[in-house]
């Protein structure tokens, strides 16, 4: 298989953006975010994106001219509009914003509408991390979930993150979709033919299944159950309601490429710990709560796994497959 | 079964905690706080709280004499401190700050240090739906559950709530602890003498178990796994990093008489809908999941079926059991 220095596939990545008709801002960002994950080892969000995209861009599902801009603010609160165009400009000038006014008044939530697929939710914490601040990204997505005790899709998987920087080393990154399992475990069980255990999804008629083909027809269900499926209307009511965006049930799915402009939320709150007790308080609390964690034998700060596959990605470069790798130069035209 | 008004019951409640030592205000905000959750069939977070707080107060692990004070503050954010009193003054304080913080400045992020139980999560928000605002409560507790891949009891079952109001009607709530389920449940079952489900809990040695008994001398597990667990550590970092709150391993039990003053954390996080999208597109938004909500049978509403119990309780009054009501008259003194 092909390997690639991290910079040879983000620029693969950016060209392929570009062709397909994205600014040069969010050919850039968006190449950032897809090379994250694949240093990560989330190759799922990672750059197999860059045609989905690039799909959606030449669909006009998502527009490559789009610049995102500040439609709303008060004090800590802002609202950017991504102008329907790939949704990593907006999210990054929305976390940029979030940083500067939690600085000035302590805690800030900037919201985005009007937005497209953000991938790996963390990605957009790290300038918070950086600056020695909290925070909390959220975001909906494409139906794919029913609500508590319903049959149908309504609630995006909605991935969330959250970041707390440490005072040496890297800080503490949680990075979760509210989905018992990724729809990608389905399908490699659908591939096999091997059932799914109850509690992964319901079939097209609302029903608990162990069939992952009908499950793919059907939906999938919420970590947790019921306080799961909670948990993601509380995401799903947060993202769209502050923000004026698109709920789950109203976008075309990311995996097709004719739809319409998805449109949805997300919201990134930050939180300057200098604010409140006090950026050494907040230190001492972190690290105690660290060394009772890392006492115990099995347990893994979160973060620390993906932390470790970065760094060995920059020194090594990152395998993609041969067939992604002639997509992506294709693609770059 | 004596039948008590839910104004008779808070009277109870109420001269109960003056006679333990609480002041004015405390009694009576914890009086509140207590009847509310009788008033929605939260019996395990009402009046029979009344004889546990009385103990602390009396054996000085919560001070009835104290007063919450504002510690920091800046723009949106600000610390309480509780003073290690009983905790529902200081959310008090804490929810008024963060109403009028989120209205000057569009979000706020009040926290509350130094802090006891906080029982029913969303009693806290009522202010903030009332306000027309979008609240989060967020609270941990005495440890109960081990991190992901960890076998002692770290954090706790840290329940959280969530407030959506709407324009007509009363607001969407969401409120959960983040255990698989209430530890109420293995006590029961330990006391029929029949199985739990694995998932439920960890024994002493950290190993899954179906015993009930074991269970309760080891570990409550969280609701959905690695990801609940994951979530609740999120919470645990959020009110105990930014506030100087003890961790949940630090707080002895609330359900021992004897034990140390617990000084845990609680957030609440207020945000305006008119500094984002505006509220009438909020009101839009939220009546668009509603009404795709209520079209499927089944499906619940938030916060519903309490709200109608509470209705039922204010126009029926509320049973409790004589050895209870015998209790509570004793405490009063």
């Amino acid at each position: 298989m092909p390997r690639l220095s991290v910079e040879q596939l983000r620029e693969l990545a950016r060209r392929a953006l570009v062709h397909a008709g994205a600014n040069a801002t969010m050919a850039s960002t968006t190449a950032d975010a897809l090379v994250y994950a694949d240093a990560r080892g989330l190759a799922s969000h990672g750059v197999t994106r860059v045609a989905q995209y690039a799909a959606h861009l030449l669909n006009g599902r998502a527009d490559g001219k789009a610049e995102p801009r500040m439609v709303a603010s008060r004090g800590g609160a802002a609202l950017i509009s991504a102008g329907s165009g790939l949704a990593y400009p907006a999210c990054a000038l929305a976390v940029s914003e979030a940083i500067a006014r939690a600085r000035e008044f302590g805690v800030a939530l900037v919201s985005v509408t009007d937005s497209h697929h953000y991938g790996v939710a963390a990605f957009h914490l790290v300038p918070v991390g950086g600056a020695g601040m909290v925070g909390l990204a959220l975001s909906n997505s494409p139906a794919a979930m029913p609500v508590a005790g319903g049959k149908r899709p309504l609630l995006g998987t909605n991935p969330i993150a959250a970041v707390f920087p440490r005072e040496h080393g890297f800080p503490l990154v949680i990075d979760m979709s509210l989905s018992e399992v990724a729809r990608g475990k389905l399908m490699m069980a659908a591939k096999d033919g091997s059932p799914i255990p109850h509690g992964w999804a319901l079939d097209a008629d609302g029903n608990p299944t162990t069939d992952a083909r009908a499950g793919l027809d059907g939906s999938m269900l919420a970590m947790g159950g019921t306080k799961g499926a909670m948990l993601a209307l509380m995401v799903e009511l947060l993202v769209t309601s502050l923000a004026g965006a698109a709920l789950g049930f109203e976008a075309s799915s990311f995996f097709v490429d004719e739809g319409n402009r998805p449109r949805i939320g997300q919201a990134f709150l930050v939180i300057d710990p200098g604010a409140l007790a006090g950026r050494s308080v907040y230190d001492e609390r972190i690290e105690t709560l660290v060394a009772a964690m890392t006492a115990e034998a099995g347990v893994r700060l979160p973060g620390e796994r993906r932390e470790a596959l970065a760094q060995k990605a920059i020194a090594e470069g990152i395998e993609i497959s041969k067939q992604l790798h002639e997509q992506l130069i294709a693609l770059a035209g």
